[in-house]
């Protein structure tokens, strides 16, 4: 058969929605490649726009700049121009290779923040949908690539909440071989931040993967994970959920009110019943990011006989509005009576530009003053993914 | 605290990627909401761009578009023109409200085709992204919607083929009810089409809502469906296998080359060793749209003892070129012996502008000459995901 025949056919088994794309894709000469990771880990960002009089690069591995905010000076991530090329072809280079790790960034045409249309590798981080790439390599590169290891099977799992009156949903990593056997695992429980959901982390935080390569390296010991979602009046991220394909919002009710910390056992049990897991603290553990990490802190020591390791990533400590609910009262007492337990791991890491750093000094000073025992890690950078995929692959090795 | 401080907070929580974008989305006065279903359902879609010269909208919700191909003339979807209103923003409403249905959209700008960038609600449909919105209402608003009904589990599982040589991505949906009972279920193969992958059914083919909503209301029997990936040369959809954030491409080296047809019974030992099935024929279906529908008749006749019910949803029914493989041996021999065997369901639905119309009417004389029994579903429109939803939803409620 003829090329364009085949082709139609391709095209039009590809592209059953928005068929017009297809005779672009297959049949435009022009077509870009972006991004293109070039042999030496530089890295060639192009956009076809002929009509446009600027197009810029965001992107979080240029350098950060600084902005001036309420709450003082914060870095954000660095702007470069790209230069336009024959054919209304613009295009940029890295000036130097990237490092291995896992990136995001957008276009920015005339003033219009764009994704890159010819990157179809998108992720939606809380509000924002941006485009990602990986640079592979030793170290983050290939911890947060799938490699060619066992992997463990993600689920996305309904629990039906009673004290929340809702059917919610959560994400559920077993290791490799859970389904070919009859073992039982131990299960860390692994929260997301303000806005985030129950793919969050396993999106932009490449768990799965992080679990996937430490398990078959040895490092990591078989567990389960759990993904809940940390807003207590939601069902479930935006879209998976009755309230329709809904815009994330910065309104959310019942985030930080000690709703969602009271009926964590909810969650613990819905587990414990429908996973062979081992049912007893020495074999559980609690983190999270930012606002998950404030949830850690706060749940484990209204139930501190349920977790055994608690992980505080960038962790948001304390409210900044009076709000008043059991799971908040007399919070040193309720530490006295966590730390008097002896929990096997309570580890704090934040970066050291982090906005939250300061409210984590006061915190530790609380538990030097008390003499708790915990372990403390201080990162470079802030408030940011790549501080928490890093968090959870040091974390991980010191479970169970 | 003051609304600046608490906005801070939340836009660091919120936007650890790219935190630029959060100032754009919490402070910018001039953000638009894209795209907005108004009470009547028409639908208002925005796009801030002051400088853009001509904004439109491609949506297959427009009236089609008829364009020469090699192929002879196809539909494809419309194009209509935004207007600039004040503050350069420019706006689209669609003259007449919109039937519930699951649609997609995006914007040209001065020539360039980009997503909505108001809109986080973004499906890839093998090499392209689409912005997505539904429109709820009876019918397939409804059947597309999440609702308040009990929900099924969805997983992405690994098995590993032998005789491809590699691990392999699958979903599955367990009906809602699978985890609390020893309940064993019927299966149903459900195959995607090419470009397509493990995802496409439960993406855009909205499978795990039909499925929920259909089994809420008594219509479909609660089965187990499994999404194999049908390129027997990938381990899964482009960016969670190995081989890293590819690129979907159309060069696609063994999607029919009878391997992956050949190989299909290590799927099936797989689900059955790992879920609680009904191990009989009575209990397995396989259906598949486009490729998907060609790989279903030449494993249910290549197996005629392994599926009581098929169906071919758009079926690519032969190849174009020469491809010599003892699974597309004597196809009208091993038909035989499948009908002689009097499968409970053997259904084949097309759309009369499919471009696939003519293939399908020379299988079905071929089926009529020898008097072979199947039910024929004949439907408005062409090779699209709109007819593919529909067929699955009528399917379904005939299985089992």
């Amino acid at each position: 058969m003829s090329f364009n025949k085949l082709a139609s056919i391709i095209a039009l088994c590809f592209y059953g929605c928005l068929y017009s794309m297809a005779q672009q894709a297959l049949w435009s000469a022009a077509d870009v490649v972006s991004p293109q990771v070039n042999p030496d880990n530089t890295v060639t960002f192009r956009l076809k726009a002929p009509k446009a009089v600027k197009v810029q690069l965001l992107g979080d591995f240029l350098p950060n700049r600084k902005i001036d905010t309420p709450m003082g000076t914060m870095e954000i991530p660095g702007i470069a121009d790209l230069t336009e090329k024959d054919e209304g072809i613009w295009e940029f280079t890295t000036p130097e290779p990237l490092a291995p790790e896992f990136y995001c960034y957008s276009f920015v045409v005339d003033g219009l923040k764009i994704n890159d249309p010819s990157n179809v590798h998108k992720l939606r981080d809380t509000g924002t949908v941006n485009d990602v790439f990986i640079i592979k390599g030793e170290g983050a590169g290939d911890l947060y690539s799938v490699n060619d290891v066992p992997h463990g099977t993600v689920s996305k799992v309904w629990y039906n909440s009673e004290k929340l009156g809702l059917q919610r949903r959560m994400s559920v990593y077993t290791p490799p071989g859970y389904e070919n056997s009859s073992r039982r695992y131990p299960v860390l429980y692994l929260l997301h931040g303000m806005g985030g959901d129950e793919n969050a982390w396993l999106e932009i935080g490449c768990a799965s993967q992080i679990l996937d390569n430490l398990i078959a390296s040895g490092k990591v010991k078989p567990m389960i994970v759990v993904f809940p979602n940390g807003n207590a009046a939601l069902e479930s991220a935006p879209g998976a959920g009755s309230n329709g394909l809904i815009r994330p919002t910065t309104a959310l009710p019942k985030t930080m009110t000690g709703e969602y910390e009271a009926a964590f056992p909810e969650i613990v049990n819905f587990i414990d019943k429908n996973y062979r897991t081992i049912k007893t603290k020495k074999s559980r553990a609690i983190a999270g990011l930012s606002m998950g990490g404030f949830h850690s802190l706060h749940i484990s020591k209204y139930y501190p006989d349920m977790f055994d390791y608690i992980g505080l990533f960038s962790a948001a400590i304390k409210h900044y509005e009076k709000i008043t609910h059991p799971v908040y009262d007399d919070v040193e007492g309720k530490l006295a009576i966590q730390m008097a337990k002896s929990p096997a791991l309570y580890w704090i890491a934040i970066g050291k530009t982090d906005f939250l750093y300061t409210a984590n000094v006061e915190f530790r000073k609380i538990l030097d003053n008390n003499h708790y025992n915990y372990i403390y890690r201080e990162s470079e950078g802030g408030h940011n993914w790549r501080n928490w995929r890093m968090y959870l692959s040091e974390f991980l090795p010191m479970l169970f």
